[in-house]
């Protein structure tokens, strides 16, 4: 089992490494967004190159001493915070920032580890390209910790998730060694696809000092439309006729439900409303063509289309990218509207897309048996990933519910139904500190008899983030 | 080391196997097309499920027997051929050949190891979608082996190879354990991603027998066109304009260049070239458009413009589908031709996109060195994935060269160029047993020391194929 950084490791670490990699352990290293997770102390360092990194972590792994990888601290379970660790050596990329290198005509890009994603949008669309991973945290996720956790969003859709964004990865592993992996190739069969083991990881394998990302042609005409739709089940068949009038040039397909649009003018007053009239349900339909065609053009012919089959009943068409930008503002305030009215819970799973629908009255349900609460269920329906999350009824506050335990009943529920669906309980934000347990329930135990072997095999003293992912032995 | 299938343990498969499963081991499955490797006998079953395979597979790890799993055969790096092994259990993968259920709506589809490629094919046809892994061999060989070696082929461009377009696989383990990973999900963040490396490990990590498949929407329109393009680096430029212009509507980008065409015409007379006068470098461009573009006017415009910036001298648009057809047909052949002159060496690599033009004349100048040898470089040049086959010279016979060694030296030497440039010595047929020496040349140390950790934690007795990939212990 590993351990703390003792008195003689750090000054191992502090003759290895210059004083400039050292920072003062702030109190944002040791706290999440969602405020579950704390950590008490640990030495903080902000390696300033892969090599920096291998020399502490050859210390580290030597020593057998907890190491906890931070990038932007943007993740939502745990995985960033040395929960009931002792003096962890806590290792930040913020240090690591650099856009190494932009190849428009190969349609790479080469980021460090540290580098912030809004950062890395820069950079592509300066050499006229288009990074397409975008989700909220844009401007405080780093690259690592995107990667880490094989971050999703919303343009997953189209572009798929940083897994399929990544075409190779530098990463010190848990002996120190450097993985040399930045091959910037479309394909590349020489051997195992440690690139992928390790985007997904959650920094226990091995840390992600840089990567080469795919860019990809910017659109050259993009569009936007709020779409009031009769019911999920609408949603999907709107997403079926999409897709077969424009292909994959549907970028992004979002679900919102009117508990949230609710939440959204409680908490944002002043945010504007697409609708007079908060729709049961709507949906955001992204589109981006190319040249030559019309993207106004296009959303109308889908609008009257879906008004013809009956699965549509109103819809706003963006006149502008202006307006295009407020639809997409008014769709990000989700999860801002959310932490204003405090979950007892929320969900982030996946069911396989044609039973969703079923899976929002299944999960409805569930929670109904247990009391009276609130959803907001909405997100990258396109993907089959809805984010379910439980608020206590009108005029409550969710601490009873939290003390109680009820909030783990409605978990427990919840993610019940998803793996009766054949789901995922982790759609895109990671296992983390928070899931351990539920995949433990869920996940097939023959995936996770080998997901322990590998651990084993790459980090044998399992000093790379313990308790993350897996259980720490 | 893992041994023989003995006596003893050929009566414990009989025992556990039904009749049927056990097949008579023709001549076929100890030979490949090339003729490089040679099986010497074994014990040949053909399981009908993953249940009856996973017997098998626990008692050969009981008996550590060497194990090889047998797909479509059709394989080029002789990973299917059990060259030098004593007896071991060959696992055909040829009765497992359903497909369990199409899912239009949700874009998935489930095929079981054993399903033929062209099968996929017409199935996700018949549901009114596409399933886009092409390639020429899509008559015999089957998903278990084309996801066992990432297969790569005439699409990856737009919809990405076997492992992107495989979002969950059922795989029988070392153990004879069933993973049960058909999830058919777009995101799911549950743990490390066991399938993208059982995709692509070439059968010494487990044994695929069912996957579940990414379908994509028809496009609406289709088109090609074949265009005679100054260079190399003038075809970079062409695939730059298409994708600003189309942006990821372009569907396929393959070079030829003259002694290739040539190698066609005395292989196939009857085969219609394009064009009366055999181009030095030409290009099939294939699109695929949402509805309401026209493709004739969208590859009418990318001529005119690429024409105007003086890349482009000469081309024809497919008039028609059975045209297109035609343009296809006459690249597909090319493996054909170059099996009719008779290569000394055939490469398959990729180098950054950029890089191509300056690695084929680099490739070109490190063979002249060698000799006054012929090249046919083509291939799917939107990827950076070039098919670079030496030839001697016209008149000559390549046995000479193969049996003086000449044709390690010319290998040697343009792989040399390939590991300089930071491409990959297998872009898309894997590595097979072929291959293995190679790895260890140019891969990253720090890549195959966590493959082999990944493979003893998996496969700790080494029976799943052993010496593909990796060098037997």
């Amino acid at each position: 089992m590993a351990g703390p950084v003792t008195t003689e490791a750090e000054a191992e670490l502090r003759a290895a490494l210059p004083g400039s990699a050292f920072r003062d352990l702030e109190p944002r290293y040791l706290e999440e967004g969602r405020g579950l997770w704390h950590g008490t102390g640990g030495l903080l360092i902000a390696p300033r190159t892969a090599e920096e990194l291998s020399a502490a972590m050859r210390i580290a792994a030597r020593h057998r001493i907890s190491v906890i990888p931070y990038g932007g601290g943007t993740g939502t379970v745990g995985g960033q915070i040395g929960h009931g660790l002792d003096r962890p050596l806590i290792v930040s990329l913020e240090r690591m920032t650099r856009i190494r290198a932009v190849h428009p005509e190969a349609n790479v890009l080469i980021a460090e580890g540290g580098a912030i994603l809004a950062d890395v949008h820069r950079a592509a669309d300066a050499a006229g390209r288009l990074f397409p991973l975008s989700l909220g945290s844009e401007g405080s996720a780093r690259i690592g910790g995107l990667l880490g956790t094989n971050a999703g969003g919303t343009n997953v859709l189209r572009y798929g998730n940083a897994r399929e964004l990544t075409l190779g990865v530098e990463a010190v592993m848990a002996d120190g060694s450097i993985l040399r992996g930045l091959k910037r190739l479309r394909k590349d069969n020489s051997g195992y696809d440690l690139r992928g083991l390790l985007v997904g990881s959650e920094g226990t394998l091995g840390i992600i000092t840089a990567a080469a990302l795919r860019l990809f042609p910017i659109p050259a005409e993009t569009g936007a439309a709020m779409l009031v739709v009769r019911s999920p089940k609408a949603a999907l068949a709107l997403l079926g006729l999409a897709r077969e009038r424009l292909g994959e040039q549907v970028s992004g397909f979002e679900l919102m439900e009117r508990t949230g649009l609710r939440f959204l003018k409680e908490a944002l007053p002043n945010l504007r409303a697409p609708f007079e009239e908060l729709p049961e349900w709507s949906v955001l339909v992204d589109i981006g063509l190319a040249e030559g065609q019309d993207a106004k053009e296009a959303l109308s012919g889908l609008y009257e289309a879906a008004v013809a089959e009956d699965l549509v009943t109103d819809g706003v068409i963006a006149g502008s990218e202006a307006q295009r930008q407020a639809f997409w503002d008014y769709r990000e305030a989700m999860p801002l509207a959310n932490r204003h009215v405090g979950a007892i819970c929320s969900q982030d799973i996946s069911v396989p897309l044609e039973r969703l629908p079923d899976f929002i009255e299944a999960g409805r349900a569930a929670v109904a048996e247990i009391g009276p609460f609130r959803i907001n269920c909405f997100g990258h329906v396109g993907d089959g990933n809805l984010h379910f999350n439980v608020f206590a009824p009108e005029g409550e506050s969710r601490d009873a519910y939290r003390a109680n335990g009820t909030d783990r009943r409605l978990i427990a529920a919840i993610h019940d139904v998803v793996h009766e669906m054949e789901g995922s309980i982790s759609a895109e934000h990671g296992v983390g500190r928070l899931k351990v347990g539920d995949l433990e329930r869920y996940q097939d135990p023959v995936k996770l008899a080998a997901m322990r072997a590998i651990k084993r095999a790459l980090d044998p003293s399992g000093i790379l983030n313990p308790g993350a992912v897996l259980r720490a032995d």
